[in-house]
């Protein structure tokens, strides 16, 4: 199974194909980054075009997508809400366009999925996604991010197959 | 010069196509309405296959965008900011991917350009924009904003064509 991770944003979006064999690898991981100088409306394009594009060359058979927590109260940031919802509908959009299902993952579900501790550091992750997937260590945070949320979708459906096979036939509910 | 106007919504979205020729007048308008048990993604891809169907039908020369306030501190709402900026990314992606310029405009902007009264109501632009296009005054309150800022993008180009004229040239500055 080939998932496509990303980790949205509207000037740097990280992305990570992770495919699942006798092994867990990595078939391509990066960083699209875009100057702010550059209109919003060109950089979503572009950014959507480029997830069109990984979607045509890999073919997923899921996207998975960091969806962060958007606060509420003193806590919020309606500036960043924005930001987040403009990057989110880029990869929502490419992978509907293309009928590719999506699989939303809080920060907290990513690391416990990957670092079976939900509040990992951004730099232990980055540590234990490089070593999972035999990537250099210096692997970019953005890239990484995307990485781990691919990975969590593979973790998750491991963990609903277990799940599936454990229930006799019959005693389902 | 014609104008695609555009309310954006994740559930409902208005859309207005002004024409100024002699006259001003609305070329079509509506309101795209998705049911909320649709998936966030399909119904985002829905509203960007409607953009891009606007532009090909109607070939406008730009979109305009009501973008509305988002607040800070205790006058913000988050979760709906998250929302106004997927509903934006949609506009934008689909204006973008056809090389049309967008135009946005505060709410208090569009109000004062249409109603010249920023603080109208609701229901005083829907009467005024359907009695400008001479459209019954039942129109939807959605279509009648978004035929708002396609008025508005008319009357700012209005106002910078009239100050061009009236400024004599090598009297610039």
């Amino acid at each position: 199974m080939t998932v496509l991770g990303i980790d949205p944003g509207t000037l740097r979006m990280g992305y990570g194909v992770v495919l699942e064999g006798a092994d867990v690898e990595a078939a391509d991981y990066g960083v699209i980054a875009l100057p702010s100088s550059m209109p919003l409306e060109q950089r979503l394009y572009q950014m959507h075009s480029h997830i069109l594009n990984l979607i045509a060359i890999f073919r997923p058979a899921a996207v998975a997508v960091e969806e962060p927590f958007v606060g509420r109260g003193e806590r919020s940031f309606p500036g960043s809400s924005l930001a987040i919802g403009q990057a989110q509908a880029v990869v929502f959009i490419g992978a509907a366009s293309q009928g590719i299902p999506i699989h939303k993952y809080a920060p907290a579900q990513v690391k416990r999925a990957v670092a079976d501790y939900g509040a990992a550091t951004k730099e232990q992750m980055r540590g234990i996604v490089a070593a999972t997937l035999g990537l250099p260590a210096t692997l970019e945070t953005d890239a990484a991010d995307a990485l781990a949320v691919g990975l969590c979708h593979l973790a998750q459906r491991q963990a609903a197959g277990a799940l599936l096979t454990e229930i006799p036939p019959g005693r389902e509910r």
